[in-house]
């Protein structure tokens, strides 16, 4: 438990515009059929699934898991796939599509902070999420009319909940 | 010179139910404004451009260049912000904005004969195109009304074309 170097303070909290590191970087596919989705995705362009958590609870009229997210892989880049929640919010209205761009950092809200600060707005407070895979959740609209969900980095996600 | 070893000949051509590797997959966000996005998400998200391609023509009203694509990059992950033209598939309508997933592969014509096979409708033929980095372009609409985009591998884009 020796201490061989100083705390680096520098980087600790307060300042919004010090550096903000993101993790992983995603497009978030939501649909209202993401089972299908996920099967054609692999079919089609032979995306391999890396891990999927289903909601607790089913769609009412199916009997099909209602999927929170999909982690699918093409080449070196992954993608979600979605159903469509409330707590989803989509760029594209009708015909249940959406897209979102979601980043994994260590500092949700700095993060978000630091988007606000540079032109975004924020869309709602942070807010603790359960069920995705890791807390704290924020959203912001960049000035282009993109949504981006920025949520706490997290490699501990469970491969289903049931 | 020397040829050590003979030529796989198993993956060529013919049979579109073989494997298909993707060397990269991007999310692709084609706005009116491309140049003040790529701003945007440097000064937000901390993105940093890999590269860049103008279009040789500039925009008749503005100064600006047209920017064919930037490649920023965000933790491990890249994406494509391109401005609007006249070749670019868009899903959504309205406000300019639209939303792209790019496919990188060495044949671009059994991929696209397999997602369609798969489900997907080809949107128009496979072509040949110039000022995109690297040639044959396919467009699909998969079923759920995401366009892919399918493109030649290619790492040899120059920075700028002028």
């Amino acid at each position: 438990m020796a201490q061989e170097g100083a705390v680096n303070t520098e980087q600790i909290n307060g300042d919004s515009s010090k550096a903000v590191t993101f993790i992983s970087f995603k497009p978030q596919l939501v649909l209202s059929k993401a089972e299908e989705a996920i099967k054609f995705y692999k079919a089609a362009f032979g995306a391999e699934e890396l891990s999927r958590v289903n909601h607790p609870k089913r769609k009412a009229e199916q009997d099909l898991p209602l999927i929170i997210c999909a982690d699918l892989k093409i080449g070196t880049s992954s993608f979600l796939v979605c159903d469509q929640t409330d707590d989803l919010p989509l760029t594209v209205d009708g015909a249940g599509l959406g897209f979102i761009l979601k980043l994994e950092t260590e500092d949700v809200v700095a993060a978000v902070e630091k988007a606000v600060e540079a032109g975004a707005v924020a869309d709602g407070e942070v807010t603790e999420v359960e069920g995705l895979c890791g807390g704290l959740l924020g959203k912001v609209k960049d000035p282009f009319g993109f949504v981006w969900v920025i949520a706490l980095a997290s490699n501990k996600c469970s491969e289903t909940e049931a």
